[in-house]
């Protein structure tokens, strides 16, 4: 090989639509706090306590029984009638040969991409948006349009005409997440149900990514989130997603589902294939635990959530120029915070840095999230609270520093 | 909602592209002998013992040590340390910075064909084959050319010549697998110096899957087939793929990994983070555990192996009318039966009818593989000494029906 030939084959690099995929804000922070062992961490989308003890001794107990090998691409038959139950009790009539289990609630939004958009799609987000269903289909070569969500005195609130306007007959795909990370925005049921006739006149698909229904604190109908699930016929373009990751405290186990048109499970099931072959048979038996006895845990840990989201609204608000509202939904409050409009990510950076307190930056989550933070709440109040003195005394640091 | 509205809205199907991929035929056959349970089963890539007990109980210690978070995206840092270790080892020197975790080695192969390829992309690959590779880059929008193996009295050789004839300068990715799926054919070390130089001058990707890597008998180099990893750099076109699937019998557990250059990583990591964000923290755990405690396991595995194909070879040999070949790699005789050349997707049915053996058409490997069936061998050779008295029986009377 002559020295022009092992220069071009050096320095290889991705495909463009790959380098154009956005980093993890998140984790730039993140890094930024690297060798620091006093941060509190209150950024990543987790709980801070481990997967309850029956969950785990089910996965223990399926390990030593020897469930070691490949399991149907759709999923153990147990776990899919166990989660075609859980959908029925909480959405209406769910036939098993409507649910797939899936390697992670990401990957169910992967594998819904991949069955419904290709290259030149076009997808419609409304945003702010945890970043990976902005990013998955652009994996596959669609275009994503983003319609933002406002704030305002009711906090995070959509503009429902201009999601209409934005969903033209040539759209493909709404791609949309209510409860929503980061912002806790809940689309209410007449909105889920303007949206569908729209899209149902306009063959337009939905996949709604629906991982935080549970994570719900208005109180109607069980504590579950308004889905689009219980307004669609389940024969329709409908793909809805879910995941063992919040309800059960099961993030690290990668484990999650989809409900979507039994004409489309055949298709799905080559997709799986193709991904990930089908999830561990002993992950699955572990979901299937946390299905059959997991209903008071879940219950218990949702009254828990929603009681650390109040303490921590109550705690914030005592601090001058921070506005922040609770909202309906997930477990994270996204608020504005003074510095943040000059840029967020830096902001969060200074704050693991000289406060030891860690935020994701609102820009992490689009454009629309600049001049916010998102704070996951998923913790103790003792915790919180330390948090939010290192945050006063940082503010305070602040503006000791401009009067100066 | 109109009628028609109702009409359009309903019968929704996958993207043509998905609706094109192949289902697995071997599963059509599986499904022929639903119900049936005294069906020997050599038709699935598997060995039928459950993974080692020191692996299984490294997960159930991770488990009950609380190891139920996300991780890295790389995977965490013992694991990718470990990887490195036994790359290095096994193929020269390794850093951390070129190895990354994957669910799975087909989830490898996925997240490998995203960073390389995308709609429009020509890709060229040795057949007969998993179809995995080959459908793999169908979902990014890719074409796939194929280049056939011989079958001759040597057994499955490569037409170099034809390779690279197909390997033209708009080709953007070579695809291999070798020891191969279902052929047992392994490349040599010329074949694959010829190959890279070849890539390497028409600026053409390397994917080299060699999850079977350890399972090679000819003995030489640590009993490791000829690697691509052997000849490459690190920091050029070649990214090879792997698994834990097959040298530590841990098909269920979906673990994999990729080595790849250091510069794909970060962009690598963004792809991990929108498949499946990583795999659970308790299986890397249990992957670790097989690398530093399980190479003598792996040793023995394969002296197994290679006794039970021996075995096959011989039993099989001598029915009339089978031709049989011993190949270098992998744990399957790919080998033609009478009758299978009219349709061994038909054979194979019939012979899980009606003689309980279950066995998979070579059609499922694609158009070049009509004609063969593949038997897995990692079993014990009673249940292999079984399935040939069946093979023997159905074949007989075939033949007593042919005279009669």
């Amino acid at each position: 090989m002559s020295e022009t030939d092992l220069s071009q084959a050096l320095f290889p690099h991705a495909r463009d639509a790959v380098r154009a995929l956005r980093p993890s804000q998140i984790r730039e922070v993140a890094n930024a706090g690297f060798g620091l062992d006093d941060v509190l961490p209150f950024w990543f989308g987790e709980s801070d306590r481990v997967t309850p003890p029956f969950i785990r001794n089910a996965a223990s107990e399926a390990l030593a029984a020897g469930a070691t090998f490949y399991t149907h691409n759709l999923g153990i038959a147990p776990l899919r009638a166990a989660l075609a139950g859980y959908v029925s009790t909480l959405h209406g009539a769910t036939a098993v040969d409507h649910v797939a289990v899936t390697s992670a609630g990401v990957n169910a939004l992967m594998l819904a991409a991949q069955l419904v958009v290709g290259a030149g799609d076009r997808v419609v987000e409304v945003t702010p948006l945890w970043p990976n269903l902005v990013e998955i289909p652009k994996i596959l070569g669609a275009h994503v349009e983003t319609v933002a969500l406002d704030y305002g005195p009711r906090g995070w609130t959509l503009d429902l005409e201009r999601l209409l306007t934005a969903l033209t007959p040539a759209t493909k795909l709404l791609m949309l997440n209510s409860p929503n990370n980061p912002t806790g925005w809940v689309m209410t049921r007449d909105e889920q149900r303007t949206v569908l006739d729209h899209c149902r006149r306009n063959g337009i698909w939905v996949i709604a990514d629906e991982v935080y229904e549970r994570l719900y604190y208005a109180g109607h109908e069980h504590g579950v989130a308004p889905s689009f699930l219980d307004l669609a016929s389940r024969d329709e373009r409908v793909i809805c997603v879910n995941s063992f990751s919040k309800a059960w405290l099961m993030t690290g186990w990668r484990l999650g589902w989809i409900v979507a048109p039994a004409q489309l499970m055949d298709d799905l099931g080559k997709l799986i294939e193709y991904n990930t072959s089908c999830a561990p048979a002993f992950v699955q038996q572990a979901g299937l635990a946390a299905l059959q006895q997991g209903e008071a845990f879940t219950q218990q840990l949702v009254g828990e959530l929603k009681a650390s989201r109040d303490h921590l609204v109550r705690a914030l608000s005592a601090l001058p120029e921070v506005d922040v509202k609770a909202p309906a939904g997930a477990m994270y409050l996204f608020f504005s915070l003074p510095g943040a409009a000059a840029g967020s990510l830096d902001l969060c950076k200074a704050l693991v840095r000289d406060a030891r307190i860690g935020l994701a930056p609102g820009s992490a989550f689009g454009p629309e999230g600049e001049g916010f933070v998102r704070w996951c709440y998923a913790c103790d109040t003792a915790r919180l609270d330390e948090g939010v003195a290192r945050l006063r005394r940082f503010l305070e640091g602040r503006w000791a520093a401009e009067r100066a």
